[in-house]
C-alpha cells in the first residue's frame, strides 16, 4: 500500500475501537507517516480529512427534525452532539502523542496557504480553528519574560518571527533585551519553546515619538541601560508579532498587552504610562486613492486633482512633493508636509468618513478595539523604507489607560467611536491649509455620500 | 443588588462586548464572587447557567432547516456552529483567569452530586464535560513520577485521594514510595500540584498474589528496597485512583497504565512482566444473588439452595462456611473454599453467563477493555474487611502484554471475548466439586436463559 | 588483605601520583569501602589518618629554621606551605567524588563523639574543621524558604533535627509551615537536600510572650492564617536548630537570622520588629546553685538559705514554693513568684555578677554576641516540662534591630556589656521583695567576690 | 577620607570584632567601593593586602621554636595554625556576600597580569590560589551540558572564551552545538552562568584526522546531524578552553575530560573510542631551533644546515620547501614533506631527546600526564594560518582509554615514558630519508649530550 494510503487507513483506524485502546500509539504512527509524505500527498490527505469524517447524516437529520418539532433545551443539546463533526474527534486523537499539537498547527498553516484557492478544505480549517480556540484558551497560556537568560533556541525564533521591525541578527536582538527593555511572550505547554506571540517594550521617559532611536541607541552598555530603566516613567510597546501562522484567527494580542501592563506595573512602580508606538500600515494607500490624476507609473509629475467620487483631498503643491526622492531628508519639504499629513492621518485613524464603522486601518482597529486611546500622531516617526512606503513615515501612539479601557472598548464596539487625546482633537479641528478642505468638511461630505 | 444577582449580571456581561475587552478581569471577578456564595446560592447560579445560554433559537432553526433541505458539508458545518451552545463560550471565558480551570472542575463536582435529583442541570454538565474532554486531551497531560522528593502539598493529596487501599498517614505513604516502588500521576498545566489520577506500582519477583505483603513489608529499609528493585522482573500495578470528581467520565486510566509501562521499560530493562493486582468489587454481590434461602440476618445457618431463576450455584456445606466468622483464618475452611470460589470467580470475571456482553465487574471491564488479559485469580489475596466483603478475599492479576493489547481490546469490544491465561482456562474447565454444576454447565444454562 | 587494610592502602595511593590521574575514582572507591567497615574499623582508620599524614618533618624543620633566621613575608609563606598538613590534601581529594562532602561531615560527627576520650584524634578533627570553615563559607550557602511545597525528603529532616520545640509529626510540622509562619534554612550545594541550620518564624501582632500559643493555635485553617499574616507587625524567631553534628563549631546562626530579617523585610513591609522567643537553658541550674540547704533529694521541705560562698539569694517562703508539684498551675503561687524570679532571671541574663564577662547562658551569649538586645523576660512563657525544668518556665525575647546590631555586638564583645530594654532595666532596679537582696546588691557583692 | 583609604579601613574592620557581627554587610560594602576604584588604586589596595595581614610574628616565632624543640604532631598543628596568614581569613570574609567569589577571581586575574613585574604581590597571589584550590574542589563543581537550549548569556561566553579554534559568531557556535556534537562545561555554584572550562566534542566514525571538516561541515542540517550522531563510534575532543584567568593553576581539564568520557559512555553506548584532536603548539619552534643557517629575515633561500650544539636535523632540500609560500597547497611539496615532518614530530612528542623528562610540548604534557596515549600524528590536520605557524599544519590524536589511563599516567610521571600506538612507533623506527639522521640516532646523540 502507498504511504498516503497507509496514512488514510491509520486515520480510519484511529477512530475505530482499536483507536480507543491504542490511540496515542496509532496517532504517533500516523503523524510519523504524515511527516514523510511530500507536499502534494499531504494535501491529498487534507482533502481526505475535509471531505470525509462529517457527522453521521442520518443521526444529524433525525436530531434536526426532532429539534424543529420541539425546540427544547434537551433537543438542542442532542442536535449539538449530533452536529459535532467526527473529524473533530479524529483531530483530538491526533493531538494525543507528544508533538501532536505542533503537527496540527503546522497542518493548519499549510491549509491556510491554499484555502482561498481550494474552498473544499474549509471544513477541516473550521474544525482546526474551533479546537485551537478552545485549546489555546488564555487559562492555558503561560506568560514568560524573554531576556538574555532565555535559551538560544527560543531567541532565534524571535529573530525569525519579528514582523514589525526586523531584528538584524544577535547583536540587534541583544540590544532589544537590555535592562531598559522588556520582552514577553505567551507560550502553551504543548508547544514548549515555541512563542505564540511576543511584544517588545522600551522603558523611556515621556512618550517615544520615533522608533529608530529605540532600535539603535545603545550608548553606554549595560550600566547606562540600567540607569535608563531606573528613571523610566513610560513603557512603549513598539513591536508585537504573532508567531504561529497556523493559529491565525485565534487572538492573543489583546490579552498579552493587558497582562504585560500588569506585570510591568508590579515590577516597576515608577511607570505611569503604557503606550504603543505603532505603524499606520494603510495610511498611504488610503491617501493615494484620494489623490487623482496621479497615475504612479505613467506620469509622476502631473498635478494631483481631486477624485470626484470620494471625500476629496485637493492636490496642492505641498502634497506634490511627496513624489520627490527622499523628500523626508529635506527639512523644508518635511516641515511643509507635517501639518497637512498629520491632519489627514488623524482623519484616517478616526474614521471620519466611515459613517460610524470606525477606521479601516487594521492596527488602529486592533488597539482601539482593545480599548486604547489614539494619543499622538508622530511626524516622521519611522523613516526606513517600509515606514515611508506605508504611511509617509508617520507613527502613532495608542495609550493603554486601565481606567478607561472598558469604556473606550464599548464605545468603539457599539458606535465606532474613537477615543482620542486633545492633541488629536486639535489636529482634526485645525483650519485647512489653503486649497484643502477641512477634515470636518470631508466628514460632512462622507455623511451624505 | 444581591451577591447572587451580581454573579448573574457578571455572567451576562462576560458574554457581551465588554467581555471581549476585559474577559479575564471580568471572569476573575465573577469567580471571586462565586466563591463567596453559599451552597444554595451557587446552585441557583448553576440553574441560571443550565437554563439560559442556549443557542440562538432562530439561528439554530434556520440552520436545521437549511441542512434538511440540502445536507451538504457546508450546511452541516453551519448547523454545528449554530448548535454550539453560547454556554460553552461563557465557560471558556470563565476559564481565562488563573484558577479558572480549577473553579470549573469544582463546579462540575458539585453539579454531579445533584444531577440525578435535578436533571434540569444536565445541559450545564454536558457542556462542562465536553470542554473537559477537549482540554484534558492526553496531549496536554504531563506524566510525573511521584516520590519522596515530591512536595508535601502533592503527597498529602495522594493520602486523601487513594481509593483502593487506604494510605494510613505519612509513614504508610513513605513505604509506598520506597526504591522498590513507583508512583506516577498525570497532571494538567492549568491545575498545578493537583494530580488527576495516579497509579502505585510494586517492583517484585514473579506475580504478586496478595496485597498485604506489598503494603506492609518494609523490612530492611532503603538498602533492602534498592536490592529488591535491582532484582525485580515484574511490575505490579496495585492501586489506581482517580483524583478529581469533577472530571468524572473523562478517562485517563487506560492512558496512564500504558504510559507507565513504557516508562518502566525504559528505566528498568530487567522488567519482563506488567500486571495489576486488582480487586473484584462485584464478586460477592454477584455470588450472593445466586445463593437462595440465605436470609443474611434471619437465619444464618439455613442451608443455601439454588435460586431457580438464575445460573445455579448449589448450596453446599463448603460454601456455607462463608457465613462463619473469620472463616479465612481457619486453614481447613479456607482450603476447602479455595477451589469452588476461585472457579466461581473465574466464571464471574469471564462473563460466562453474560451472553457475550462480557463480565459485569467494573474493574474487570476497565482492564479487559484496555486490552489486558485475565491472568490469575488469587485466593485470599486481600483479607482486610473490605476485601472479604467485596470478593471473599479474592484478588486478580490482569496482565498488560504490549504484544497482545490491541487484539485483546478489539475482541473484547466487538464480541465481549475475555482474553485469559491457561490457568484461568483450567479453572473454568475443572470438574465441579460434588454437588456443584460446572462452570461449563452454568454457561450452557446461561446461553439458553 | 583485610577491608581495613584496603582502605588504608587506598588512602596512600590517593596521595600518590596515581591519585593525581584518577583521584575522583580512587576516592569514590575508598569511600565505598569505608562505608562497609564496621564502627571499630572506621575508628581504626581515623587513628591511621590522625597519626599519619603529618607535614614532611625535614621540610618543616628547614622552613621553621629559615623563618627564625629571617622572618620575611616570603619565609613566612614558605613556612605556611610546609606546615600545611598532607592530611588536608588527602581530605580534599576525598571530597572529590559525589557524596564526598557528606562522607567527611559524617566522619567528623563520629569523631566528635569520641574526641574527649581519644585526644589523639584531634589533628584529624582540626583539619576537618579547618576545611569545613573554608568550604561552608557564607558565600557558598544558599538560603531557601521551606514550606509545604518543599520535598517531603527535606521536611522529614526538619522533624528529625528540630532541637528546641519538638515537632510531633507531620500535622505539627504543617502547622509550622502555614501562611502566618516562615521557615528558612541554609543549604550547601554539595549536600543537596540536607539543611545545615533552619529557623522557624511566627508572624504575629506585638511581641509573642509565650511559645505554646505559637505551637498549637491553628484555629481557622489556611484562610485565618493568611489573615494573620496580612496584619502581622512582628516576626518572632521561636526556634533555631543546627542540623549537622559534623559541622559543630562552624557557625551559621548569626548569618541566618540576619539574612532572614532581610528577606522578611523585603517580602512583608508591614513587619516592624524582629525578635526571638528564646529559652533560658541555664537559669534554673544557676539559681539552684545559689540556694543553699536545698539538697534536692534528701530534704525537699527544708527552708532554703543562702549559700555563703556565692552571691546570695535568700531563701524566702516565696521561692520555696518552687518545690511544689505543678506550682505554675496555681495562680496565687505563680503570681507570687513572678516578680522575684523575673528579676533573678534579669540578673542572670545580664551577667550582673560576671565581672564583665557577660552572662553564662549559651543562648543569651549567642544572641547578645550577634548584636541583639535583651528585650523582655516572659513569666511562664513555656510551661512544658522542659521549660519548667530549664528555667522555671521563663522565656526571653531578644530583639534584632538592624540599627543597633553593630554597636551592641561591639560593646558586648569588648566589655561584656549587655544591651537591654528599659523594661529589663526596670526589673533590675526594682526594690527587692522583703527578705531579698536587690540585684544591685548582689552585683556589688559579686564585684568584691 | 579617600575612596582608597576607605577600602583599606574597611578591610581592617572586616577582620575586627565588628567584622564578626556584620561580616557579610561589611564585605559587600568593601567590594562595592573596590569596584569604583580605578586600576591604579586597586593595585595600591593589592599591595596593601600583600604586604600586611601576615601571620602574627611573635606567635609564629614561638610556634616555630616550639616545633624545633619538640617536633610532635601537636606542635606541628600549632605551627600550621600560627603560620596560617590572617590574609586568608580576610579573603574568606570577602567571599561572604553574593558576588564575592567573582570579585576575588577577578582580583587574582588582575594580579597575575603584574606578578612578574611586581613580585611583592606574590603572597596575595599565593593565598588566593590556595583558597581557590580548596573552594573549586571537584566535589563542588557541576558538570553541565551546553547546547542550543542553554541561555544566550552563557553561550556568548563560549564565543569569548574559546581559545583553540575561534568561534566566529552565533552561526558558527550553533554548528558546534548540533546533534552530532557535545559541549560540556564545569560550573561552580558561586559563579552562576560562568563556565570554568569547557570542552567541545564531535561524534564521528573513526578517528578524525583534520579539524577543518569538523568546524565547517554542516551539510544536511539537524536531520543529517542526528543521523551522524546515531552511527558515531568515536568521540573527538577537538577543543578545550579554560575560561577564568583568575583560576590559573587550579586544574580542571583532566577531571573534565574523564567525566565527559563517562557521560558520553552512558548516553551513547555505541561510542567505542575517545580521543582528542589536538594542536602541537611547540613543534615548529622546536624544529626551527634545530635548523641552522636559516636566518628567517636575512636569507630565506640559504640552505639550512645542522646546528652543531643540538640534536641535529640536516637541512635537506625537502625541508627547505617549508620556506615557500603556501607550500601546503601544492600536492607534490606537501607529499614530500609528510614523511620527514611527521617523523620529526613523533620525535618531538615522545621527547626522544629529553633524557627522560618527556616532551616539552605543553599540550602533549597535559594529555600524557592525564594518562592518554599518543595515538596518531596527522599530516596537515589544520591548515589555517595558526596551524601552519605552530606546527606546519600537524595535529595529533591523544587516546583516552580508561583501561590504560592509570598505568600510562604513572609511567609518564615516574619515568617520562610516553605511551604510544604502533603507528607512532613505526614512524619513529622508519629509516631516515636520505640525508637525515634517524630519530634513534638523534636520541642516541641526546643521551650523550
Amino acid at each position: 500500500v502507498s504511504a498516503l494510503g497507509r496514512v488514510k487507513r491509520l486515520a480510519k483506524t484511529l477512530l475505530s475501537q482499536r483507536g480507543e485502546a491504542s490511540g496515542a500509539a496509532l496517532a504517533r504512527e500516523l503523524l510519523a507517516c504524515l511527516r514523510r509524505l511530500d507536499a502534494e500527498e499531504r494535501f491529498d490527505f487534507y482533502h481526505f480529512l475535509a471531505e470525509g469524517f462529517a457527522p453521521d447524516a442520518g443521526r444529524l437529520r433525525g436530531a434536526a427534525e426532532a429539534y424543529l418539532a420541539a425546540p427544547t433545551p434537551e433537543n438542542a443539546a442532542h442536535l449539538a452532539a449530533a452536529a459535532d463533526p467526527v473529524r473533530q474527534e479524529l483531530l483530538r486523537r491526533l493531538n494525543m502523542p507528544a508533538g501532536g499539537t505542533a503537527a496540527l498547527v503546522k497542518m493548519r498553516k499549510e491549509l491556510l496557504a491554499r484555502l482561498r484557492s481550494t474552498p473544499v478544505l474549509k471544513p477541516l480549517d473550521f474544525d482546526l480553528r474551533h479546537l485551537f480556540a478552545s485549546w489555546f484558551n488564555r487559562g492555558f497560556l503561560e506568560l514568560r519574560r524573554i531576556d538574555w537568560q532565555t535559551p538560544a533556541a527560543v531567541l532565534e525564533k524571535l529573530i525569525a518571527y519579528e514582523a514589525v521591525h526586523e531584528i538584524r541578527g544577535w547583536d540587534d536582538l541583544r540590544r532589544r533585551l537590555m535592562p531598559d527593555r522588556r520582552c514577553f511572550a505567551f507560550f502553551h505547554p504543548a508547544l514548549p519553546g515555541e512563542p505564540l506571540i511576543f511584544v517588545e517594550v522600551a522603558l523611556v521617559q515621556g512618550l517615544a515619538v520615533a522608533v529608530q532611536p529605540l532600535l539603535t541607541d545603545d550608548s553606554g552598555g549595560e550600566d547606562a541601560a540600567h540607569q535608563r530603566e531606573s528613571v523610566a516613567d513610560t513603557a512603549i510597546f513598539y513591536s508585537i508579532s504573532n508567531c504561529q501562522d497556523g493559529l491565525r484567527g485565534v487572538s492573543f494580542g489583546n490579552l498579552l498587552i493587558k497582562q504585560v501592563v500588569e506585570e510591568l506595573k508590579g515590577e516597576l512602580p515608577r511607570l505611569k504610562r503604557f503606550a504603543t508606538l505603532s505603524p499606520v500600515p494603510g495610511f498611504r494607500r488610503w491617501l493615494d486613492r484620494r489623490l487623482v490624476n496621479a497615475p504612479p507609473e505613467q506620469d509622476r509629475d502631473a498635478a494631483w486633482t481631486v477624485a470626484p467620487q470620494r471625500p476629496q483631498v485637493p492636490a496642492t503643491s505641498v502634497l506634490a512633493s511627496l513624489r520627490d526622492e527622499a523628500w523626508w531628508e529635506e527639512q523644508a519639504k518635511a516641515d511643509a508636509l507635517r501639518a497637512p499629513l498629520t491632519r489627514l492621518c488623524a482623519m484616517y485613524l478616526t474614521g471620519s468618513e466611515s459613517g460610524g464603522r470606525g477606521p479601516s486601518d487594521p492596527v488602529a482597529r486592533f488597539h482601539l478595539g482593545n480599548g486604547a486611546r489614539l494619543e499622538r500622531i508622530n511626524w516622521l516617526g519611522n523613516t526606513v523604507p517600509r515606514g515611508i512606503k506605508e504611511s509617509y513615515g508617520i507613527m502613532v501612539n495608542y495609550l493603554y489607560d486601565p481606567e478607561t479601557i472598558e469604556g473606550n472598548h464599548e464605545a468603539f464596539a457599539r458606535h465606532g467611536t474613537v477615543a482620542r487625546s486633545r492633541q488629536v482633537d486639535a489636529l482634526l479641528a485645525a483650519p485647512a491649509p489653503s486649497g484643502m478642505t477641512t477634515p470636518a468638511e470631508v466628514e460632512e461630505h462622507a455623511r451624505h455620500a
